[in-house]
């Protein structure tokens, strides 16, 4: 195991304190975006989101003019916003500097530029926005290339929480894949309650069409320290679960056994976790917002309909949200927010950490943003 | 019209971040200043303000000894401060270390040294202090130079706030004399109730005994913009006011009437905006603080005695205090804090703009600011 | 007297910020580290304090995996702290790591390495705790070295209070032997009702058993000021206090009349002042934290048993400790705070200061901070 003095091992991971462009990313629930422009921070990059009737449209968060945030302006005509300085009017669609209130009909500024626009689209009730380059004529990739095809091709019922939380993107996203931690730092979770884990593992990490695996080959409920003492995980109220799958019962969601994601735990660009669990799926994606603030998108999904679905939704909002969704992952958001490295020094389970930053390291797009799109 | 990426166009105005020296500027009011030393920061200077009887006397904030300001002292002898710390005592007129009470009467010290002085002078209620170098034997200029002669050579009635918003003195100043934004922004003050403005004019600026004056050669209340809407700043229970003045209603004032500085909006410098009313002028000085934050004083004028006098007094503490000079500039404050440029994209109003920028770099005083006055 | 316009004259002292290493620090009293972790910072140096049984122990607080502060941690097995985050278990007597809870008893990290730890003694009710440098089976210098051995070879009863201003500590250390400040600054604190001070003083500074003393020449409890007035710190109700000791009252405690350290005021490395009143003796540690902090220790001794020891407990809790250690201790806190030197310009009294600064230079270590132990 690498003792890391710094990330120089990983050079493009080391320098994305921001994140990477040319993804799509999850970022507010498209219910919160309605009359009352809703300004964000993703990969750095400022951007305002606007209702255009049943559509949203995203654009840079400033005004060309002299700065000023267009997400403070006032929607004065349809289709458009309106610096609330000088009444610049813009284009929802375009971006273009439709009309110049205070400059009259005849503006020679008018029609001559532009805000950039940030494709946004919405699925699972999540408004989705492309952060990259699109040339004149060209379309972005479809947002279907960012979201697991089994949440898009498959009837299902979800409950979720999109919040911002400190700390770094990519400390939220090692932890998410961490071999190591949560068998350790949950076990004060009420979650865990319900929830019987391991004490220790030996893992392998596989990769399998574009999402990195963990594979564990052992597994230890409980384990004795030498002059130290003794740690368990197990809950004498829960049965261990069964050796080949951690956490199948016998009675898996037939969906999710289907699936050909194998294993528990998996990760995949561009920051984006699912955890599989016997009978639903949960999904968290770390959107870089600063370099120090990091967005949490947590969908847990189930793949039925009808009385089940409904049982489901009312059960996650009675207790999956706070347990899970709140208590649970806050102890991560907790750890996230305190971790202070490199330097560092890496541990048999921090192959998970490493495979994830080699992984990165060869998917990551070279692409700098451009000086335009980047706010002050 | 120019497309700025920076300021480097004005040397002298892009490098005036905390102000110019050699000018009188207003700050307290008079009352504000009794027994309690009263600091201020002032172009980047920390100057008290302390009350010698009928006068009030301006010295540099910082005992020289240590560095502890003076504002923190006690007034233990006539017409001296003394140092919280060691009781280093300075004369208030003179500034020099008149005793230094823990080192005895014959303390060696004594009389070797000052702190900085700087010329007050009351007027119009307020206290204006200099900025800048006065040799030893010499006089500033009169205060008068810096404050408008109608101001000094009328009689008067006036109300007012001063006090420190954030943003930088030059966005506030250009937004006092930017031809194109108070028709939009203002366009929800309650003031404008009670005020009509055009939507869009075209517009010279004109120079005139030191003055800049906006002068409008078109004025459209109402527009059509093409493929965006109708905008309209007509108020149906206000009469539009006459062509040949915006606001010239007949009946307006004298004193006003017989002014020679022309037109409804002027400025000069170090940052001085004067809005001609019929009935009464409102001046509005952009005191320069540090680099994020600026002083407003804002002063309504009626040059009239007796029973017209009381009766605007009234008025303005009822109505135009919260009215004009709370909500409506708080807008502009609102803006001056959130603007960011350069970059900046300029557009036909913005030759109001210009022309100050010009103007400033013609005028600007070339003068560093001493070492011993600069606080730490 | 030297005219300041930087500390180059005292280069060591000029860079020891945080102060100097290979001392031992007073730092919180022992009650407070129970069951909960406690961390610290001392002299720039993140130390967490943990109770294990009857000791304390000090480690760095920074897990070596991932950056995370041990403070946070559970105290899991006997003898050990483990990291929230993934259980890495360490020693407190070795700071080795003795177990990894994720990694299973075979972890190969296990025993490879250790965080450092810092000696703590308890002596006089509070954690004293040595930063410097100990190799490998060595020791570090008794804490007797660094406690005036009056303290430990008497028996005595004690009040005190251990807190964390505001100001960098050499300030602290400089005010609290500066000859100056205290007849003018403490003129005003309550503290002054029962103690009577010169107005100004001719003092000279010895040195003794590597204590820097103020010997008083002359003393003048009031004074004319040609032009300025007169200043007087006499105390109608209180009588002045004889030539030969400013505060010999003729009953003085024997231990403290007996004791070799001559004069009122004393002080010495690495930031200990000693002010001896007839009957009890007022110590003050500056200790460093950081740049902008330092930890005010405060003890007030008698050399007492019996009914008279626990009378001055209860004095010191009624009056003294709000008096002296609060209120009086406040008024040097608050210049520590609003002190901001060089540039300075240094009076006659200052001898004391400038003693203090060459003393310093003479014995400071010259010690760089290892790597490993600075926190981030």
């Amino acid at each position: 195991m690498q003792d890391g003095t710094d990330w120089s091992a990983w050079p493009l991971y080391n320098s994305a304190e921001t994140g990477f462009r040319n993804y799509w990313y999850p970022t507010v629930w498209a219910h919160q975006v309605q009359e009352k422009p809703v300004p964000i921070t993703l990969a750095g990059e400022r951007v305002v989101l606007i209702r255009d009737g049943d559509t949203v449209r995203g654009l840079h968060d400033r005004c060309p003019h002299r700065g000023v945030p267009l997400s403070e302006g006032r929607r004065q005509f349809p289709g458009t916003i309106s610096c609330a300085y000088h009444g610049w009017t813009f284009g929802l669609k375009t971006g273009k500097l439709d009309a110049v209130i205070t400059d009259g009909p005849d503006s020679p500024i008018c029609g001559k530029l532009s805000v950039a626009t940030y494709p946004v689209e919405e699925r699972l009730g999540m408004l989705w926005v492309y952060i990259g380059e699109v040339a004149a004529g060209e379309e972005p990739p479809p947002v279907e290339r960012d979201i697991p095809a089994e949440l898009t091709e498959n009837t299902l019922v979800l409950g979720g929480r999109t919040e911002v939380r400190k700390g770094n993107w990519r400390f939220a996203a090692e932890n998410g894949f961490d071999e190591g931690h949560a068998k350790y730092l949950h076990n004060t979770a009420l979650w865990r309650l319900f929830k019987v884990m391991p004490t220790w593992n030996k893992t392998r990490i596989v990769e399998k069409d574009g999402w990195l695996v963990r594979v564990q080959d052992e597994l230890h409920y409980e384990a004795e320290f030498p002059g130290v003492g003794t740690f368990t995980n197990k809950r004498w109220w829960k049965r261990v679960p069964l050796p080949d799958h951690p956490d199948k019962n016998g009675d898996a969601n037939p969906v999710i056994s289907a699936m050909d994601i194998p294993g528990f735990v998996s990760v995949r660009m561009p920051g984006l976790l699912r955890v599989a669990y016997p009978k639903f799926i949960h999904y968290e994606w770390y959107v870089p917002v600063d370099a120090d603030h990091v967005r949490y998108v947590q969908l847990m999904v189930r793949f039925e309909t009808g009385a089940t679905a409904l049982a489901f939704k009312a059960k996650y909002l009675a207790a999956f949200r706070w347990l899970f969704h709140g208590q649970f992952t806050r102890q991560d958001a907790w750890m996230v927010n305190v971790t202070d490295a490199p330097p560092e020094r890496l541990y048999r389970p921090d192959l998970s950490i490493n495979a994830w930053r080699r992984h990165v390291e060869q998917l990551a797009p070279v692409v700098q943003p451009t000086e335009r799109r980047v706010g002050h």
